[in-house]
């Protein structure tokens, strides 16, 4: 019998709880021991739950219980979540979570911890919801160097480009539809300005070039000033536009790691993620380009995540899982405004102009009028932006 | 240090000491120690070769040393391969493979032998070559009941199928085209009439559903009755006609299994896998659909797969990883003449004769002269091989 403790019984939280009965025999067989949740740690009452009798509200009871050898932390941010993570730890026991802020902004200090204290901090939830992907970098790619990667990690603004899309609505109704569907929160800001992603793309960083990437480093833009306009001709161009998380591992052992709307040919994989969906691609020195696809959010599909996680740590009770990375610091980012793309640009200059200021561009047909849109050569930010001076950009965005 | 041997010194071998050299820092950091190749053994002579000095030609001598801790086969078939592998396990030494003929004709035996002898069998490059999906099934879906898994898992046969696509030329053409680029061997035959992905979908299957599947019981069908005249009627209905191989875990707990060309919708992501990449498909009672993509074979991602399962055992060298089945037997295998889905059927009849004997379909529009094509309500192959007693099929593919 292994004893675990949730902290925090929203979606996730509940989510776990409906995942270990559901599927109670196959986690036993896998963890080789039966599961049982002794403990539900949260300030709320749930008068009439099955649970209820499970439910307390004071964490120390979890912290000063030898028996309690995972406790699950779906509490979310990072304020008692912390802590509780914290005290856990340094009592010997291991935590899995599905919390991405608290990783992304303290997920070094907390691995050493765990490291420190012989137990495991494990977060394959904090990414991708139910993805594998944490795994699949820290094992299956191991005897890889990791060049790139880069995704779709957010459902929430994916649904919103794909209705643009295919709906032809504009982004204010396409948010509407996805606040009336649940797929965004009323307010939708972390999603739509990006920081859920920055937070996402901080955690794959840390695992595939080893140190840790603090989220107030990266630069990070929302899908705000996307407009049909642009959707309708990155389409004609054969791109659809995602908002795009990416970390590259440059020559110089920097870091290039921002987020910000992409053109994604319609060629490449990826493009074809649609909806809330997640996909994320990984590039390897030996493997070449892996990507992995499914649902990033959702109860049941991140609760699957957080429930695999509990299983690796009652299989590794007495063994640490190495999930660990350096510290970070400003001087290991490379200054994106120096990364080279081609640009896609949408104008109201027009042909003459773009030609005389950009050279050899690639122009997009069957833009509204008054407007031009073309697809340039491969240019940092910081040309491009003296560029833009003599030809004032309506939007621009990297193509991938 | 921590001391292997590579049985076998073909493409997978050779790629596997390119990786091993080429990204040592980074496995010796991830395995916590140096590997070393201390022994190829091979029957070939490699005069000039730097690695002479570590071919050996007598097994005996791998067998025998007790720092070898790793035996790495890559041999493939089974005939010296399962002679070896045994022997290896016997003596305690956990073997690494990418022989999926082997795993899947000799997994039950070889994994149970492992599990009695405390060591591991790992064979991640079997299926998918370099992509990580058989750690990902046992590990981070561990909390899922798995309902069904699929996948393009052949790329010889996937790119002639995107040839016949993209270029328009017939089968013998775009096979030709595969043997000249690499892509398929002299003798195609293992390809092209399924039987490579038989063996992968037998070691998913046994994975996925905890029973071991014996090739010999798999339905399977290649690629050779795929005509351009399929491919567009496919193409003008939104279809795309891809070889998968696919295993159903039944109501009735039998295992539906079987390879076959299927039309696979242009709304599912896996319709876009093209060329000679890969992608599987698995469905889980809590996560949904999720999707592994990259590269199939080829040297270093194949290479990269066995390195990444080297890593896993000399981190595991006293632990065994749980990677084993029950053995299996006919009585679990599901009928798959009583499967049930809608069917493409081109014929020679007329849309009355269509009509007539199958009732409402959807009928393909554009087809050639004297032909018509449709797709039929969901029924099993049963059902649909007594009505094309009324009306010949020139072909019918599955259509999921």
């Amino acid at each position: 019998m292994f004893e675990i403790a949730i902290l925090g019984f929203g979606t996730v939280g509940s989510g776990v709880m409906e995942v270990i009965e559901k599927n109670s025999d196959m986690i036993s067989q896998n963890a080789a021991q039966d599961i049982r949740v002794k403990y539900i740690v949260d300030v709320r009452d749930f008068t009439g739950s099955p649970y209820e009798n499970l439910i307390i509200k004071d964490f120390s009871v979890v912290e000063n219980d030898p028996d309690i050898k995972v406790v699950v932390e779906t509490i979310g941010g990072a304020g008692v979540a912390l802590d509780f993570t914290r005290r856990s730890l340094k009592k010997g026991k291991s935590v899995v979570t599905s919390n991405k802020e608290l990783v992304a902004a303290h997920g070094y200090e907390l691995t050493q911890l765990a490291r420190d204290k012989g137990v495991n901090y494990l977060f394959e939830a904090s990414v991708g919801g139910g993805i594998p992907i944490i795994r699949p970098i820290t094992q299956c790619l191991a005897a890889n160097k990791i060049n790139e990667i880069y995704g779709i990690l957010n459902g929430t603004t994916n649904y919103i480009l794909t209705e643009m899309v295919k709906s032809g609505v504009a982004f204010d109704t396409a948010l509407c539809q996805a606040q009336a569907n649940g797929y965004a929160e009323a307010n939708p800001d972390a999603d739509i300005k990006g920081q859920d992603v920055c937070r996402k793309i901080c955690i794959l960083a840390a695992l595939c070039f080893g140190r840790h990437v603090y989220p107030n480093l990266v630069s990070t833009e929302g899908i705000e000033s996307v407009t049909l306009g642009d959707i309708g001709n990155a389409g004609r161009a054969g791109y659809k536009i995602k908002l795009l998380g990416r970390a590259i591992h440059m020559d110089n052992e920097q870091i290039a790691v921002y987020v910000a709307p992409h053109l994604v040919s319609e060629e490449n994989l990826i493009s074809g993620v649609e909806g809330v969906m997640n996909g994320i691609v990984v590039r390897g020195n030996a493997i070449g380009d892996v990507m992995f696809y499914g649902a990033g959010a959702g109860k049941l599909p991140t609760a699957s995540a957080v429930v695999a996680d509990i299983i690796d740590a009652a299989k590794h009770v007495n063994a640490r899982k190495w999930l660990s990375w350096a510290d970070g610091s400003p001087d290991m980012i490379y200054d994106i405004d120096l990364l080279e793309n081609a640009w896609y640009v949408r104008t109201s200059a027009d042909t003459n102009t773009i030609k005389r200021v950009f050279g050899e561009v690639s122009v997009i047909s069957g833009c509204k009028d008054g407007e031009a849109a073309f697809i340039t050569a491969v240019m940092s930010k910081r040309q491009a932006d003296t560029l833009f001076k003599e030809l004032p950009a309506l939007s621009s965005f990297r193509i991938i």
